[in-house]
């Protein structure tokens, strides 16, 4: 680390003007939350591994920024030579370069790497001290990293329309439709999930997300996908042929923005040149571009006439959130497969705990019998090894294309550690008289999951109980809450704490994210969280949001349980102000534990709703388990006494 | 009316530059919710006289922009001519203007009623079509206001400390400390109820609010209150020399504003001149001028370098809004005497609606006898006369000053008009088959009040009741909530509408305001609200906040219950995070009527908090009430069964 540290010195102090510091953010080309392999940037140069972080190096210091779920892992993975800085709790990045930078610094950035948004926002801090934005004509920290893993030319996969619901021209029609209305004349995607759900297709360059490292730009007529042409098929060629899309290389991207800022991007002459001849005079009467900020790289903004662009969310966002029939169906069905998978897992772990470990297991309320019995290290079960069987009983399913995010599976203190993320060598064991915390999730072809449950198989503390019974409270309130149209998530994140707070208790992450359609695990643009938001995004009918509170003991153990909810009209006996209020729907299925839940905390509506959710469990679930595994979960669903 | 947009354009046409529009806001020179009779320009050119809008005078067209709490009283009172624009609803003026003026439209506006922050945000506004905002030299409305009232000429009148709790010189010294930390030379205020709480003097200038029509500026050693001269008692003037003040002219503000820009402020040479030779140089070192961009007006803000100003929210409305233990306990003991009052009103108003009104009382759940039965016009009972009655009886308590605001008196479908101000020639009889709404509150020496009770005198229909519970509810939902250090009341504003969202209902209006020490009855900076504030203000201990949730069915009725509650620290079992978690506790004392609880509707906590509540009543009020009104107040505070 001290030397990647060295060299990145060296090529800062050499650099055409001289850097006083240099950012890495955690993003990618696109933007993306998950990345590939060789463009973990940030974790190369810092060792943290989390989702969300920027590394900001200066001569003498090096800080990295992140948020409250990773504090512990990123205060455990940094060095001595890295400052850890808390998000929410220490001053944000663009505010601490403007303090604590000198006057006329420069700040190096790999311009593909930072959005719009971020890239004006530094640019509005700077101004005080006249400090600047160095936009880097080459990565610096690809030039230092010496084996950088390779691009990826993993093939490009069309998703039918019987699993995506809509088809590429009806999308291209909608999506021509808005650019009309805001009289754009094109507009730029940059986001993979925008350009694989938009063109209906799939991939697998990005480890759980499966999407294409692409970019889109749609105009009144034309359409380009820039992607490596070594990943595309005849079959995917006629596909996109058959849409009016052109396959371009994936760096042609930057010629082709400055083209279309110039209205000079045509398609090639293959294409029907009469009606290209059309399309010239058409798009001569308008010249705005759309650009989403938060997505869209300062690189490809920076070619454009700022005046000419519209600079705003893209229609693909909400368009791509609200799910259509189709998509609900096949989430609606694939969240019933991944619920009887996590309860063959939790039948299997229950077996595991009482015959290796001495536990009293699931169900019972009683102290392991002996602790340290198990017999050898095959029958070790350990964090890795458990969630390796927990995979194995997804990939039995149908539809299922792999993991929606690396599992979290994590036993007492590890729980603590929100985006946990344990590793074979040096994982740990299971533990009978620990809390054993595990989220996780799948691709299925017709839909992605995420679900998170904590379970004991020996005997909580009356502490635990009390903590989970809140985290229960907090996740059914949140699941039982009716709200008018219009309202955002960042208002209705307050229903899953006040159970917590009500003890003093908290946690530091959102509530709920968007869940894609055999697409990102986490999906905007809604969002249930605490942070204001940066701008106002109603929840609508038809979008996905988790439900996902939870409490983190720094330590001693985790809880958290989690669902995904469809947001759905609901049916109030009035209507007021005529906005039309809505409500959620569950679509996750498992139970939670009984044994975990203080009765005596919850209302006789709050037992009701357990008891209601466990016997929907039950019959819906009945078909994908076998006669023992529906015993169990018979047993684990009984109601509780109102 | 139609002269009076007639002689305005007629202005505005002949100004210089012509004015394509011409803005007519609320406020006066301060920036003040409620404005003396000869400030009421908004009211004289647009009719609608509800205390929170804007009207907007072009050519051809005249719009006036207001809130949810006015949209019915608005459409009642203003004439054909105009066309009210909703908030929430509507595009704002801002963006209203500049989507609808022509390129390059000049928009008149009187700099002295224009906040810095409403200016600086329709300027943005308006760069995309160059619009500009030109600053009128005189305030074209009075211009054309005949009978304008004249300026006041009340005496300024000492808050003893006794009542203030802290001197002159310490919160003269804590201001200054704030100086120092932000590098501001001076500052300038403006708010009417910072100027009246630094210097502990109060007035009567305004109707409702004990200010008085003055600015202040302090710098490290000196300080200024500009005032009409007249209005200064010897009295007055000792007290301000005691503490190092000088008092100036109110106009000698604009030219001393300019002096401080160019640092040439002095006081005047009957204070020591010795200190000020060291004040000159101490000054010199630092030249940043202090200005809330809320409360500042855009005159002012114009006579100063930009360059030079901190443009933040002024100290001392955080160090107004906490109050100290002496102001605390004022408020406390102020709220019984006004409690004991309402009581008093309650069981008045009970008599006379059996007595005249033939009805079956506040405690009985039947319809009257005989509805028309009243026997002559001196024994009428109308919203005017009952709550003059209402007034009587807080009169009559000790340290009573006036009315906080004008008195809510509302019968049936007037409750349904929030902030509804019955005239006394046109307002409605008493109905004892009808809900009736009281939101009132006073000005005593020892604090300000503000509560809202809704009562029945026959029998309520289920609806009612329904409604009533849903709306108690969310009151003891929110008044019951823990919460972190650190939140806004913006978050907490949920908890006081989710029983009402369970049925769809809802109302227009935030849930809960600041309240003064004897000064506004609304005092900012923080503020219950579904609204994205602004700022983040975060609620702390010892502020003071309203818990008024409501719910209105036009045409109808309406309900709103109110309570002032104080914040405190929480005695939680944990304190996650180390950030203190804060509660509230209710100051307020009256009863809820229990003929509009539909008990079925709450659970056993919430019972358990009413009947505790109601028991606390009795207690806390039992010194102020005769034989017979504490026999009404037990039976109306006799236990809910759990």
């Amino acid at each position: 680390m001290a030397d990647i540290l060295a060299a990145l010195r060296s090529l800062m102090a050499s650099h055409s003007p001289p850097l006083d510091a240099l950012a890495v953010p955690s993003e990618d080309y696109h933007q993306s939350e998950y990345v590939s392999a060789r463009d973990k940037r940030r974790a190369f140069v810092s060792g943290f591994t989390g989702s969300a972080g920027l590394a900001l190096i200066t001569m003498n210091e090096a800080r990295l920024w992140t948020d409250g779920r990773y504090f512990l892992q990123a205060s455990q993975e940094l060095s001595d030579q890295w400052k850890l800085m808390r998000l929410g709790e220490d001053p944000g990045v663009d505010i601490w370069m403007a303090d604590n930078l000198p006057n006329n610094a420069a700040v190096g950035i790999d311009p593909w790497c930072i959005s719009v948004d971020t890239a004006q926002r530094w640019e509005r801090a700077f101004t005080k001290k006249r400090q600047k934005l160095v936009q880097t004509s080459t990565n610096l920290v690809d030039e230092v990293w010496k084996n950088r893993p390779p691009a990826e030319t993993n093939p490009v996969i069309i998703q039918p329309v019987e699993f995506a619901g809509r088809s590429v021209a009806d999308k291209l029609e909608d999506l021509r439709e808005r650019l009309m209305q805001e009289k754009a004349q094109g507009i730029i995607i940059t986001a993979l999930d925008e350009v694989a759900w938009l063109y209906n297709v799939r991939g697998t360059d990005v480890s759980y997300c499966p999407v294409v490292h692409a970019f889109a730009i749609v105009t009144s007529k034309s359409a380009f996908f820039y992607v490596d042409k070594k990943k595309v098929s005849s079959e995917v060629n006629s596909h996109m042929e058959e849409n009016g899309i052109e396959v371009r290389e994936y760096g042609e991207v930057s010629s082709d923005v400055a083209l279309l800022a110039s209205n000079q991007l045509r398609p090639s002459p293959v294409t029907d040149i009469t009606e290209n001849d059309i399309n010239e005079e058409e798009e001569k009467t308008c010249g705005f571009i759309w650009v989403d900020p938060g997505s869209c790289c300062y690189a490809l903004y920076s070619k454009l006439d700022s005046d000419k662009v519209v600079l705003q969310q893209s229609p693909l966002a909400i368009a791509k959130a609200i799910k259509n029939p189709v998509e609900l169906d096949g989430l609606r069905k694939a969240h019933i497969r991944d619920g009887a998978a996590v309860v063959q897992y939790l039948v299997w772990l229950d077996k595991q705990m009482q015959e290796n470990y001495g536990a009293a297991g699931y169900f019972l309320e009683v102290e392991s019998k002996n602790k340290k019995q198990q017999s050898s290290e095959t029958m070790k079960l350990t964090e890795v090894s458990a969630s390796d069987k927990l995979e194995s009983f997804r990939a039995s399913k149908e539809h299922f294309r792999g993991l929606s995010f690396p599992t979290i599976s994590s036993v007492g203190p590890n729980a603590a550690i929100i985006h946990y993320s344990p590793d074979a060598e040096t994982c740990s064991e299971l533990d009978p008289d620990s809390i054993y915390l595990f989220d996780s999730g799948a691709q299925y072809q017709d839909g992605t999951t995420d679900i998170t449950r904590t379970v004991h198989f020996g005997k909580p503390s009356s502490h635990e109980k009390a903590c989970y019974t809140a985290v229960l409270k907090g996740h059914i309130s949140l699941g039982n809450a009716r709200f008018p149209s219009g309202t955002a998530g960042h208002t209705l994140d307050i229903l899953a704490r006040v159970p917590l707070w009500k003890d003093g208790l908290d946690y530091r992450h959102g509530t709920g994210h968007g869940i894609g359609s055999y697409l990102n695990v986490h999906e905007g643009p809604h969002l249930i969280s605490f942070r204001t938001p940066a701008r106002h995004v109603p929840l609508q009918a038809s979008m996905t949001v988790t439900d996902e509170p939870g409490y983190y003991e720094d330590g001693n153990f985790g809880i958290r349980l989690e669902n995904v909810l469809v947001i759905k009209e609901a049916d109030t006996k009035f209507n007021f102000g005529d906005k039309g209020y809505l409500a959620f729907e569950h679509i996750t299925w498992a139970p939670y534990q009984k044994k975990l839940i203080d009765q005596s905390l919850l209302t006789p509506e709050e037992i009701e709703w357990v008891n209601s959710y466990h016997s929907t469990c039950r019959d819906i679930l009945a078909p994908y388990l076998d006669e023992s595994e529906m015993a169990w979960l018979k047993r684990s669903t009984e109601p509780l006494s109102v």
